[in-house]
């Protein structure tokens, strides 16, 4: 098993998926150790930093990669396995961004309102509790939170030529936001391009469902991944899976919309994995999905949709390229 | 401790919030054993009974009650306790009526495709395992399930003298179709009438979040609840409480207007329980939430935005009354 | 041809659609010359008079009415024909009511952000130029404005013993804001309950389409109408009639589907009218509809689809009785 | 007056705006005359072709372009006045794109229904009496439309490397789809790239508001325009101008965010154009605006948002090149 570690230079660093030549080129199968910036690329250090004079939104998320899986073609699938994340800085940074965010008026759902005042919360890691500390800025409080590392970004070039900012969430993955893609996770994506041209970043330490003020604990994040190809079966929408869940993941506007792509793609997953009719599968998964939203906040809302292995007969999935994978990854 | 015991004849069924004469008045403090009917008013009995022939929308969810808590004034708290859930009959009933339900054109998001097949399930009830079983309509496949008792609806009478439909979940609770009403729950409400005028129904044997066919497996319910009032602080929108966590239920459309108003409610909640500037909650529970969606069928779509109380410094919501109300419920 | 005035005392002002008891029982054919006072109550009689103090939104848009109509059964169809809305004061108001409007966060599409600053507007009528005039509040701006009365709500009581706010346009009818509902047409909606209880209300001296800060140009109003009665027949959603268009108007949330509701509801119509199979009417009202939207501010938002009639063969919706109408009402 | 013909060649075609490089370079008050090939790249000429079989949604609505102005930087705006629309063929083509449209599920709206049945239409042109002929195809009726041709897609290069499909509105242009953009109108639209890069195809010879079935009546178009720059005061999003309205299109979703995009737009223009506060001109748009849908079945929904200038006192916006372009296109 070939193992590369990489770190881009900032000059490297990419803010669309597609559109950008790839960083390397590697063979399925591969073991990459990255190293992503942070989504604020690093512009915000302190309290003091405002994120309405260091931060462009056009330019955030700063991606590691795309990386040209080789074989990789228009139909396949990739199998992207999150080893391990850790996090990269003894910090993490969130803002409430001006005019972005869940509770704001936003470029979209644009009011005439003021915007909320521009605010930084620095979180101090503490690695040995294995937590991050939350402090007010408007009085004494502070929190300790657990530690839960996950990636905001993990996405492929886009079909039909489109390029997209590293802040969309869509069918090609992208900006998802969930706290579902942590170390244990496969993630599964229709492959677009020759060469899929994967890349990953915005790590998270942590982050509440929904992301509610626009940013998580963002933070440079070392990222450990397996990346697998299957030849053709690409799912329509970014599929998860887990040692104990099935999931899909949808990204749209209005987010009704988003949890109807979710759970028909999971509808069209059972009837793969078991042979279900449609009906069927649409009644089963009603009586047996949880369902986290991930992000309020982006492009794209997105809505995961999640169905329990245990409820469910023994099965494979990708001919259980997930529980492979997990097995290579114990023996790294 | 009083305890009551209730069982609505049919023509006591109510199918609206607000609108009904009570059917008892009972003490703050009251201990309630009720029965409710299914969603289907018992008319879905097998796999041979159709929604389109048997189910008139605009009479479903029939509730028991309303009740009148005497002393309950508008502007007032109403703290209900969910002591218990046991399903009521051997068996319960799910369908996909023709254009209900969140994976078919509705009579909102109308078009113009034929409907989706009128089917009905059944599902057997194994007291011993605690399961109800799935039962494919288009093939073979079974699946036991963990039972999972919950109640679809609990409402007030709304504001302003409007009148609602058992389909409708709102500011007063209602249909909010939430896996979170269970044994163990206590649901806030803001009185809006003289009497607070609750009601309950709609017992579900389990459902997954989203509630996604339109139905879940729906059947006659016992519910043991106790009864509470709390002079004013009445929440904008319903609060719940468990031992694990504070949660609040928005239910609007579109769905992120159901998640922003339930989002707010938290951040409300959080500046009263810890005192802290809105901002400061804004950006805590943005890292803190965890955020399933409820339902996305019915007249509002419903999102539980949850704060876990293991985060967080020990504090007392309302004085404390759902750990009392545990107690109480454990002497019961 | 029976002529019956009516102005409502002060304790007769009906707040909603439904749940209220008749204030009079009238024959199909009657005329009915009406007053109805403005959407806020004439609380707002100066632009000091802000709306923060004055105005309590579970109580806006009082109803003149409801009107029994002798022998109206549900699925009927009611056809109130305008004859003619005149401005009964000498001055119409405006508001930006904190938190509501289409350009602010409301109690749905909630913010954390501060409100706009209240503020109220007066427009003075010119009757022999028959205009008012906007005069700016922070500024020196003025402009004389073509007075263009119509009905911001007319609806009968809902279906299902539901009780709506005059706030709420919905399949009822209500407050649709629609400036399509002025002096030259009929308004078709089915009929719920015996005798409809049909009222209205909520006059605008002038209003742009979606009415984007959420209130009009209100004021007291003088409505001639002439109520006929067509047995069975009713539409789904309301129908609207003018010499030169067929309309339909639906309100929900999101807007897509307001529109989604309107445009099946016109194909259904283009069906009934020129015996067209679905997919003929959907592509011929595809390249022939004019679509204004109508509000983006109320419970519901509403969207009018309209079909010129000048595109079309001459046919007759409901058998003529616009055109019957109209005769009726030059006769006046 | 430098005037240019240009007719792409098949491999000319765009389907992108963004990412492609252009085909001319032009100087500013350049006259072009444009060919433009049908949204579906000509691959329905009869009934009997359907899209499912002959059109691929990721490459429709082929663009003419993109052109390069030379001086156009970022931040400047690009003005192109419409002189005139020629219907290039004898007849135009529709179709009912299986999952495509407005009344059907599509591939956000995601349902589990059936699709509507793939339908195709063909429009002959009348030149003499300046209409299109509408064929039932269940049927026999005919109608006879006037002519009304306009531009589906007019668009610039995206901002932050962004690459869109010529399928998509945005605040770039693009694919609007408003039967605003006729001859005698000019689009401002704000550059992102250096030299503007922009194009336009997708003619209609007639559509209506909303394009409900998802396609106009389609067809090749010679469109001659003048091409402006105007430096600096870019407008957030695209604005249009004719002898009777200032005008702004938003484009997102859910339809409500078009809405508001496109009214803030107004008022901020309204700001510009009179020195009014923005609750001022806030309050003055609200009674005065006419708001039509433009479309509700592209990867956006469009909405356009009228003022007349006939209610305000004469002003010229951007220093009145409507008008002088209007001049120099009668020149022609």
């Amino acid at each position: 098993m070939e193992i590369i570690e990489f770190t881009p230079t900032r000059d490297q660093y990419a803010y669309t998926f597609g559109g950008v030549e790839p960083v390397l080129s590697i063979e399925p199968g591969t073991v990459l150790r990255l190293w992503s910036e942070d989504a604020f690329n690093h512009a915000l250090t302190s309290v003091d930093d405002l994120s309405s004079e260091k931060v462009d939104l056009g330019f955030v998320n700063p991606q590691t990669g795309p990386f040209h899986v080789k074989g990789a073609d228009p139909g396949d699938t990739l199998a992207i396995h999150v080893v391990d994340l850790s996090p990269a800085r003894s910090w993490g940074a969130s803002a409430a961004i001006p005019f972005f965010g869940g509770l704001t008026g936003t470029d979209r759902t644009v009011n005439l309102q003021d915007a909320l005042p521009d605010t930084t919360w620095i979180y101090e890691v503490d690695a040995a509790a294995n937590t991050v500390r939350f402090e007010a800025r408007f009085g004494d409080f502070t929190a300790d939170l657990p530690m839960n590392p996950m990636l905001g970004t993990v996405g492929v070039a886009p079909a039909g030529g489109e390029v997209r900012s590293s802040l969309v969430p869509e069918r090609f993955g992208g900006n998802m936001d969930s706290p579902e893609v942590r170390a244990g996770t496969t993630v599964f994506l229709g492959v677009n391009v020759d060469g899929a041209l994967f890349s990953l970043g915005d790590g998270h330490y942590r982050q509440g469902e929904g992301e509610a003020c626009g940013t998580a604990v963002e933070g440079a994040m070392n990222s450990t991944i397996i990346v697998e190809l299957i030849k053709g079966r690409a799912p329509m929408w970014p599929r998860l899976e887990t040692d104990g869940y099935w999931m899909a993941v949808g990204s749209s506007r209005p987010m009704e919309d988003s949890w109807r792509i979710a759970q028909v793609e999971m509808v069209r997953w059972y009837e793969e994995l078991f042979g279900l009719h449609h009906m069927d599968a649409y009644q089963l998964l009603s009586q047996t999905t949880e369902v986290p939203i991930a992000n309020v906040v982006d492009v794209n809302y997105s809505v995961v949709v999640k169905a329990a292995k245990a409820l469910m007969p023994r099965v494979d999935a990708f001919d259980g390229v997930h529980a492979e994978l997990r097995n290579r990854a114990r023996a790294l």
